[in-house]
């Protein structure tokens, strides 16, 4: 009889659930992350998905308080966290007394933004953070830390072709400063930072409408293109330092030059960074140096990995200068796009080595050999169910096992095991049970 | 100029947030009980933390209901799982045609409570669930396996002094059925449910409110006390099968006699488990064995470890028969009760092996040294502030690194390094960088 009041069990759209073989993979890429952010000495800390609405929605902007998840639980207003900066704002605010400075901190978790669902976005994602937050001042050469930090992340993931591109936003604010356009920096690193979107010329006529005049429109679409080598960027800027006479570009010029010497220091080649003056990011919030990460072939993908250097972290919560400078990977977007390039790249390795079955469904037989092979250090799995032979092969061959151990009457007499190779077919019989470890190693290499 | 517009950097009660040093801990617990479920074959999902509140509350009870953070965003009304064996139910029925069964998954995340506030409770807390479902039938040696799954997680965690206490629905129910109390079972369970926490005087007490005759009350309390070896526990009950004529009865020790002849076939030693007929769990929910785990000397924490079979996991989502079984650790709890013993057993290493300073701010110098000790297999930590020595000792100390390395004018010209280890204060000087891996290691063995 068909039961008519089943509930569909549906998930909320733009929320990410896949099935286990995926989820092992995008677990991995998550191990991956986390390994290389504790390789640099980075500390975890993991805050509550749930904070007071008071506290994470203090400097949203309107467009992030329109996506915040908020609500009332008795009397207390709530919301769901939407990225892991204002979180780690508040932590270090609170903890301030107890925290060793420079703090260097990881997190990755879950984040919550109730956008409009369209492909590839996302209202439950993780994000992965690294910050170093100083007590007063925070070393620049910090900053030219990140990049290898950066370099270590995609190298684990099997991304050797990378360029990490950054700027220092001091540049371009002391440039439009020196063609008297300062009041207008907001506005016109807003229509910059849309420049990979929609190239040049839809930029100029942005900046029209701003009412810029077409001499300094000119000015800033070269300034933002000076190409080169690095070196070669970097001998531009300088010569315009008596022309521009501005301490602000000749802050940032400087300040950039030791983030390169920094970088070159930490043994990352020219050729996996780039200067990009159009490097803009968060606008009210970056100070110094701003970084983007695109991996080579996949540009279109955006930037993988983001960050730069702030001013200060926590003034909203405390009255103490925190300096400080992050990175941020939008994991589950990475996971969506590059999901192929991941799974070549990790090659997860199967859940279970061998799947253990009986010919006879005798299976108390079977419990003492699984266990002897998990002493061996496999990484077995009984199949204890009462079933057919065919159907315990199907078994193994959906969930990738490579091997299967099979025990029959013979094998108990003769205290030997049946062992099928489920990848070339092949199959050795009377094999010595401490045998079998050696013969699936061997496989695997 | 003090701000006085600052805004308390709070965090919500019930919810834990940890210093670095405690979560590194945390995660490691965490860590460890994932290795145990993978080294079972499990498979990890993770669903989302919000669901529609049509899937999520459909079968929740009153208390529950008013315990879900459930809000409304745009038209949809929503919830944050209180669970993941709801989760676990909507996932198995939605992709029911693309799992294969039986299914084993691991799902270790936040769910959300709004209990009351009260010392022990949390209102965020981490869940470690796994869960073997069938399709139409499971097996019995399923039940069998959890045991040893249990015991391999809590050797794990460094705990080999545990009991598992077990038994099986059905008994309880066919010796009640027997005195003609079919109908108050489930109110009889709930009383003897409690019997750990309020001693077997209250629960008589609590059983004559139920109008329950003396008599009646007599059998049962001494019926759950059954005690001695597990195989004197066994013939008592077998001993009971003409007398009670109940074949739930006969059916349940029969189940308890396979699964304990299980538990000893997986290696699981005797002192490890006992039967326990007072052990009832989810009233509704389970059907047949039921598992509760206690840490000897910890008694009063409660069972660390519970979970059971049930006959049918998503008959609210699909008209299918799947049975399970299952167990869930509440990782936040444990954590919390159990810190201290936490720490002793799992030995966290330090976050770095070394950190790597000047002693007269050259910073650049050391950027290679440290890339070095890296590539040596080491976790070097760079001091890059500009500060005095006496700051990066106390750095160093504060981290808990047991080593520094120190760099100095003499060190570059001589290209050796200077070596203290911060635990004996013993101080190496003109080392060559390739013997601070050497040395470091030797610390460690």
């Amino acid at each position: 009889m068909k039961n008519l009041n089943l509930i569909e069990p549906k998930t909320l759209s733009g929320f990410m659930e896949l099935e286990p073989s995926r989820q092992r993979l995008f677990n991995a890429v998550l191990d991956t992350i986390r390994h290389s952010f504790e390789a640099y000495s980075f500390l975890p800390i993991d805050t509550p998905v749930i904070e007071y609405s008071s506290v994470l929605n203090a400097k949203a902007g309107e467009e992030t308080q329109k996506q915040i998840y908020r609500f009332l639980k008795g009397d207390t207003d709530m919301s769901l966290r939407f990225d892991l900066t204002v979180p780690l704002a508040k932590y270090v605010a609170k903890n301030y007394h107890n925290l060793t400075f420079p703090f260097r901190r990881y997190q990755i978790g879950k984040v919550y933004r109730g956008e409009r669902p369209q492909k590839g976005r996302f209202r439950e994602f993780y994000q992965a953070d690294i910050d170093i937050v100083g007590d007063g001042a925070l070393s620049i050469f910090c900053d030219a830390e990140i990049p290898s930090i950066i370099a270590g992340v995609f190298k684990s993931l099997g991304f050797n072709d990378f360029t990490i591109m950054l700027s220092n936003r001091k540049i371009l604010q002391g440039f439009l400063e020196s063609l008297k356009l300062q009041e207008k920096t907001t506005a016109i690193g807003t229509v910059l930072d849309k420049l990979k979107k929609i190239g040049i010329e839809k930029v100029k006529e942005e900046l029209v409408k701003l009412d810029i005049k077409k001499s300094a429109i000119d000015k800033i679409t070269k300034f933002i293109s000076i190409a080169g080598t690095t070196n070669e960027q970097i001998s531009i800027l300088n010569s315009q330092f008596s022309a521009l006479d501005s301490q602000l570009f000749t802050d940032g010029v400087n300040e950039l030059q030791q983030v390169i010497d920094g970088i070159r220091a930490f043994g990352i080649s020219d050729k996996n960074f780039q200067i990009d003056l159009s490097i803009i990011r968060g606008l009210d919030y970056y100070t110094g140096t701003v970084f983007e990460t695109f991996i080579m072939g996949h540009e279109s993908v955006g930037s993988v990995c983001s960050g730069g250097r702030y001013g200060n972290l926590a003034g909203l919560y405390i009255d103490k200068q925190l300096p400080g400078v992050g990175i941020s990977i939008g994991v589950t977007r990475l996971f969506d796009k590059l999901e192929s390039e991941l799974a070549k790249n990790l090659k997860p390795t199967p859940s279970s080595d061998v799947l253990v079955v009986s010919a006879d469904n005798n299976i108390t037989s079977l419990i003492p050999i699984a266990m002897k092979l998990k002493e061996l250090g496999l990484s077995p799995l009984l199949f204890l169910e009462d079933t057919k032979l065919k159907k315990k092969f199907q078994y193994a061959e959906k969930l990738n096992i490579p091997f299967m151990v099979i025990i029959g009457e013979n094998e108990r007499e003769t205290n030997t095991i049946t062992l099928k190779n489920l990848n070339s077919g092949k199959q050795l019989e009377q094999i010595a049970l401490k045998e079998v470890h050696k013969i699936i190693i061997d496989f695997y290499n």
